[in-house]
């Protein structure tokens, strides 16, 4: 059983504020930031929301891994494309940037690509694909993590979870948002079973011997065992999904010329996480006016939607459906978070002098966030 | 047991182009065909190589099905952007030329994307791809296909097994090729277990009711049951495989206004293939100094290469590098043809009045071609 706090988005975003800016976070850089982190939570996908601000980004400002200043500086440039320098600053915001200078040059020229060096961790990666839907564009983001997932036939992590986000208008229907990690799972999902006293499903991950694993003890974030990348195993195809990932750290890491694979840092390490990350917006209206397009996406997902179900089954969902229903719903009744969260937050901001004395709208108990 | 006969690829390739051009197919555009269709047997990707020239591509050509002056137009175009419609053409010739002008759109703007519709299968999806790499380009290509994969919760086949393909250049490495089914496994994969009387592994295919079966009988191309996407079951996040063949049935149906899902027609339905096409070039020196991003790949590479292996396993392969071995070795050794595939070239050319009357270079018997 777990307690959940609900909030108003505007005055989690006000101490998200305060408490970065506390830490040399311009005001505005801290804006974005917030929203980051926020709508991780308003779209179901807390594992990055506001759980990582003390745990993460305030340990990380502290200790001086990530410079507050997030100095970004444009190492090239063409019409359609941009290589920067993320500063190691903030993540998000270096991301933020970069998908708009993406939108931007797509709005120009109708493509723009942009690769990132140099940066700490961003986020949810649909939050800068979905920036695209606003202007009836398609948008792309990636990024490359830290090592936690192990090549077919290998037995060790040497490349991230590697996410891939891709986002599409539609008209009434929910737009396409497609947000996945390239391993089977994250190493979350590892210790939520862990937790539970649950086997993990073969083809999730394999222990130091690099053999498969249903023990989620053998598989410890970065230092024992490893994830197994999108299919699982070599007869189901695994080999795709470290193909992807490998994909993710060509365009986030050698395009951009930073860092790859174990040359990664993990969060806990006192050191640059040297992340690098991709953005693509691509103008729809260069091909076709964007209403029929919207109205072929609905069309798409209505046929999708009226396709016979499985069995105790009765409803086909679309990439990120379930996150739009989610924010719905958390829009309307408040943001939720977890108890010990707020404690944690209610800690950490006395010590920084940025106290959390934030009401909640509601509280209500549940066997779990998600259930 | 199967006989294998080896062939000069300039022996095929002018067969494929005398019998393409009884077919009414111009002589260079026949040469496009019989390019894709050979660097398949060559990459040892025998399913779609020359075995489809009579079955596939004759039949469709002598129905009317395809025409055979693929007469391309297109529709919009911007300096990075191109809509194309295939004519209902050979997808090889429309592929091809799209490609390239992708390429040419790459080369001036440094980005080019194309789409395609209203065209035929293309073949294999990494030519087009690889044609960046002699650019110094990045190249994708995907291609949307007959409904043959369930979408995850669902019962029937309603998507392509819809291909991703990503070709990256490298230094002395072999280049990074991707080329990869979004379903766990292509059909053909679940008829070759058929015929060997094996067992389905659970996450292949489902039955038509919607459960999971280890049944090759019950999955049959279109008509009963399903594949499924890569992935495989909810619980082995499925969801993705599924995200990622809608993502491409968008891109190549959606963008280019063409056909989706279940509209689009099987090859042995005497009407239009209507598939569409997708294809990206990305200029690598508009961001860095290719050389710099080359010597980085082969850097990425060795990593991979020399990271810890699996047991029972002594080397950690990356994306296109066994189709680079393969075709290294029938390049010298010449393109092997099981002996099936030309009984039935020569009783089709017989009929057609292009003899096939080709030498092979040498002949072996074996279990498989693959083993």
């Amino acid at each position: 059983m777990v307690e959940i706090l609900r909030f108003k988005k505007e005055d989690l975003l006000s101490y998200v504020i305060a408490y970065m800016s506390k830490l040399g976070v311009p005001e505005q850089d801290a804006e974005i930031v917030g929203d980051v982190l926020l709508s991780a939570d308003i779209r179901g996908v807390d594992s990055h929301g506001l759980i990582r601000l003390a745990s993460y980004y305030g340990n990380r400002l502290r200790n001086k891994n990530i410079n507050p200043l997030t100095p970004i500086k444009i190492l090239s440039e063409t019409e359609t494309t941009a290589l920067i320098d993320g500063g190691n600053g903030c993540g998000q915001v270096a991301s933020y940037k970069s998908m708009k200078i993406a939108i931007q040059k797509a709005k120009k020229s109708n493509v723009g690509v942009v690769t990132v060096k140099h940066s700490d961790h961003y986020g949810i990666a649909a939050y800068y694909a979905m920036m695209a839907l606003e202007e009836d564009m398609i948008g792309i983001s990636m990024t490359n993590s830290q090592p936690l997932v192990a090549p077919t036939y290998g037995r060790s992590a040497v490349l991230g979870t590697n996410p891939i986000s891709v986002a599409v208008p539609s008209y009434k229907e929910y737009p396409y948002v497609l947000d996945m990690a390239t391993s089977t799972v994250p190493i979350g999902r590892v210790k939520v079973f862990e937790k539970e006293g649950k086997k993990l499903p073969l083809g999730w991950a394999i222990d130091s011997d690099g053999n498969i694993t249903d023990d989620p003890k053998k598989c410890q974030s970065g230092y024992v065992g490893a994830l197994m990348p999108l299919g699982g195993s070599d007869i189901m195809r695994g080999y795709k999904g470290y193909g992807l990932a490998l994909l993710v750290d060509i365009l986030c890491g050698v395009l951009s010329g930073g860092s790859n694979l174990t040359e990664i840092g993990f969060p806990h390490e006192q050191r640059d996480a040297d992340v690098g990350h991709f953005f693509m917006a691509i103008n729809i209206n260069a091909f076709r006016p964007v209403i029929d397009f919207k109205n072929q996406m609905d069309h798409v997902i209505q046929m999708l939607k009226d396709a016979p179900k499985a069995p105790d089954h009765d409803r086909i969902y679309i990439a990120g459906e379930k996150e739009y229903d989610t924010e719905k719903y958390n829009m309307e009744h408040g943001i939720p978070i977890i108890a010990p969260v707020i404690e944690d937050l209610k800690n950490d901001g006395e010590k920084m002098g940025v106290p959390f004395n934030i009401k909640p709208v509601s509280s209500e108990v549940r066997d779990s966030l998600h259930s």
